[in-house]
């Protein structure tokens, strides 16, 4: 499905953000499990531990709602993030833009591509009305708080989660 | 737009949990003004305040992967909440329920509605094969945070805004 982003997107000269395809899944998977927290969820050991992971492209990939990306040096994919465009009621009817599974290789930590790929989502947003970004960090990962205070962002809420 | 949900669903004798419709919305964004942190951003004093909650209720009710719910006595709306249904990659390309907006009548609180809300939108997202339902509450609504804790939710995140 066609989404309303402008994209790919140079953030440098070798470093382009872009719509993430099915053959990237392999690689942002690896993302997903190379991550302290991440590791024992998303592991893969079987070709059929893929399966999953390609549903759930295939429904992020079809709704405009959603818009997963990646970014790449080369062909390496070294950063990957999911936009998520929620429309709601409270503060006036306002579209909100909602960041997820926000991941930097460690290869390209400390390089200024995760600010150039949240300033991006927040151009993003702004682009599509939003009135609100908004995300959520596991309280461990302070430099993750850090990170996104820098960048304008207040830990006004608790982020509460039940797994079923 | 059909959604997938067994709705009505009475939650006693009196008091039904139904999908909101337009004519509610009055009465909702009534809800959300009637909170100590809403009274600003969601008060009502023309006519034309209602349109932009109006066209964002006609996003929400198209679209299948939110469900904005009411609760009834009667004729009255005594609670509101809207589910979303998001697609994501972690966790094994695991689906989550998203909770937001909730309101319960000041009327009607600590009669036990909000926790049966709130265990009804956990057995949706059970039903729907969600992995994990998550919400954001202001760090001040600090009952709310007990609330929710009861119910078995772990603030295990940092809920992080940025206003556009």
């Amino acid at each position: 499905m066609t989404g309303h982003e402008i994209l790919p997107h140079a953030l440098s000269e070798s470093v382009v953000l872009r719509r993430a395809t099915r053959e990237d899944m392999p690689a942002i998977v690896a993302l997903l499990a190379d991550d302290q927290l991440g590791r024992e969820r998303d592991s893969i050991t079987e070709p059929e531990d893929m399966e999953p992971y390609l549903r759930a492209f295939e429904a992020i990939d079809e709704d405009p709602a959603h818009l997963l990306v990646v970014v790449v040096l080369g062909s390496s994919v070294i950063g990957t993030m999911q936009l998520s465009f929620l429309p709601g009621l409270a503060r006036r009817g306002a579209l909100r833009a909602q960041i997820e599974a926000v991941r930097v290789a460690s290869s390209a930590r400390n390089s200024g591509v995760g600010n150039q790929m949240i300033t991006w989502a927040i151009g993003e947003a702004r682009r599509r009305n939003c009135a609100l970004v908004q995300l959520t960090t596991d309280k461990r990962r302070t430099d993750a708080h850090r990170f996104y205070s820098r960048l304008g962002f207040v830990a006004s809420h608790e982020g509460m989660k039940l797994a079923l």
